[in-house]
């Protein structure tokens, strides 16, 4: 087990990362207080680890625990799952000294790291992240948030768990396509922040996709530090931290347009980062060799390297409502070099409709597969 | 006009206190930002002020505003309105760069508040309030929250507000209900925390009620002084700040055991101290000639003095599932001197019963005016 920290002042956190971590009850312990722990998870989840999650609380001297069950997917961050979660919270009496796990992907965490930040005003969460894109992504930063019809994460909360446990050992039963999804956001992470994880990649993919327990390892610790360290700049997301939306905003489009759940998450993002890879080259930010790396390894994961026909007009505005807008004048991150993303406001609408129309009408994610 | 700061770090703020401040775009201007401003409020405030906020953040350079009216009464702070707050704020396109206005009274407050605190993880919102009970009380520390079937505030966030404008010449219009319920909080801040404040009740309630308003600018101003300094103490609730909960563990009960709206708050909190001082007789904290100064000023200010007839099996349920509950074991501010509350645990549960027994079954909130 590796263990990594990320600085936050007073809200610092360790992420434990390795096989049979969740098993560990040594991890949840020192996070235990007076009060109940509801475990929320979902029904796909459950029957593979909750009772192995349980027995270690059990034997850190907590049982029994709330169990929560919330929908599988996407639409599980609505506003209708959220309030039945503190109505179950509510109904077991839990109080301020009560702590939440969320027991899966990104979906439960995003969704029981708000109900935690906004329950009776704020408790702590521990987070058991299952998927690999929770494991290098999601866990790591503290934003959490439940969509809205006109938009996706519009309604959340900056709120940093007290301690990640990121067990690589649950990604052996995750699906295909979700280890591909995952790997989206680790491409995302080397080629807005780090040259040589891209390398590394370019190297380990086939390690990646067929499952091999030390380079899954690899890519969660470095993922992690990655995105820790902008994190520990920048933890409300007042700048810096824009880089880790490489792909992003045409991503959201992807997933709006689609209708959430449709596209899995990772999809849309490694489609939207080979439009802003092919945007960073049309006005002239990157050359377009480096573009290329990165379509060359978002076809190696499998994943999907052009977005649906949605017609340019729908992703712009899409984009427009994305959150990244400001005083109504969309900006972009856009790739500079491998290894280095920036946010910039210097980007012509003409260019990005360019993009759109030249990229769009691709493989579905579906058919990617 | 005088202006308090309150000091919380990075999250200081300042309360302006004056007659006619509302009109003040010199208030507003230094915490508008590039987006949009919406202003939330109800169909009883707006006709009587919207337009000179309005009037006042055009001559700051904002028009149009975004014009969000709510419910009137507790019934505005469902998850209901919530999200119907945040549908009209995407709806308008209302970006990160925005602000939100509170203008009205502590419900509006409260789910405005709320609504910036979690509104895309979180923009800053201006408190304009216009009732007595806003003004001392929830417009200082930055508790925000919306109700729950199952208890009152039961989701919520610690937001501080960007600044709060409280102009005294608003409570000219302020129904004379509504003039006793705030008052039931500025005793609170006397009992609980400065006997001087206690004494000048003493010799002022009249000019209180006659609205007179150098008297309605002191207690605004040492209201939030006194509140100020407790939260500035203890910003999350973790202790200190639990004195200015006097009265409320039975309050809220009261509150909770009728139906939200039936008892106004304040009148809720002044029968719930009288309730709260019985209690700290009987366990022998306090003197009973102190809890005889609460109960004659409480029943000068035109307030109730008992709580409704609910039977002790009900309160002590409700109180059971009050937030301050810790580890199943229910906490009661007490007093221990006029000035000086304190949270103890060491209250028997028969003696609570013996209390709300005997105070029980007195005049309803309505028979009171």
């Amino acid at each position: 087990m590796e263990t990594l920290r990320v600085a936050l002042g007073a809200r610092s956190y360790d992420v434990h990362i390795g096989a049979g971590v969740i098993d560990a009850e040594a991890l949840y312990r020192p996070h235990l207080r007076a009060g109940r722990v509801a475990v929320v998870t979902n029904a796909v989840v459950a029957p593979l680890y909750l009772e192995r999650v349980k027995a270690a609380l059990a034997r850190a001297g907590v049982a029994p625990v709330i169990e929560i069950l919330v929908e599988d997917g996407e639409q599980a961050k609505s506003w209708e799952s959220l309030e039945r979660v503190f109505d179950r919270l509510l109904a077991a009496r839990m109080g301020r000294d009560g702590i939440l796990v969320a027991l899966g992907g990104g979906v439960v965490g995003d969704l029981a790291g708000f109900a935690a930040a906004v329950y009776q005003r704020g408790i702590p969460y521990i987070q058991v992240p299952t998927t690999l894109l929770a494991q290098v992504d999601s866990s790591v930063g503290g934003k959490t948030a439940v969509n809205h019809a006109r938009g996706k994460n519009m309604i959340g909360a900056f709120h940093q768990p007290a301690a990640v446990i990121a067990d690589v050992g649950t990604l052996s039963t995750l699906p295909v396509r979700e280890l591909r999804a995952g790997l989206a956001e680790v491409i995302k992470h080397g080629f807005a922040l780090d040259a040589a994880l891209v390398a590394w990649l370019e190297e380990n993919m086939e390690r990646l996709l067929a499952r091999d327990a030390a380079a899954l390892a690899h890519v969660v610790r470095r993922s992690c530090e990655l995105k820790a360290r902008v994190v520990a700049a920048d933890e409300r997301e007042a700048g810096a931290r824009a880089v880790l939306n490489f792909g992003h905003t045409f991503g959201h489009a992807i997933e709006a347009g689609t209708g959430y759940g449709v596209w899995l998450h990772g999809e849309a993002v490694a489609a939207g980062m080979v439009m802003a890879a092919e945007l960073s080259v049309r006005a002239g930010f990157v050359r377009a060799a480096e573009a290329e790396r990165l379509r060359r390894l978002v076809q190696r994961a499998g994943l999907p390297v052009a977005g649906p026909a949605l017609g340019p007009e729908r992703y712009l505005e899409l984009m427009a409502g994305d959150k990244k807008a400001a005083g109504g004048r969309a900006r972009y991150v856009v790739l500079e070099a491998v290894g280095r993303a920036a946010l910039r406001a210097d980007v012509d609408e003409s260019t990005v409709r360019d993009v759109i129309a030249a990229n769009v009408g691709g493989a579905s994610a579906a058919a990617a597969q």
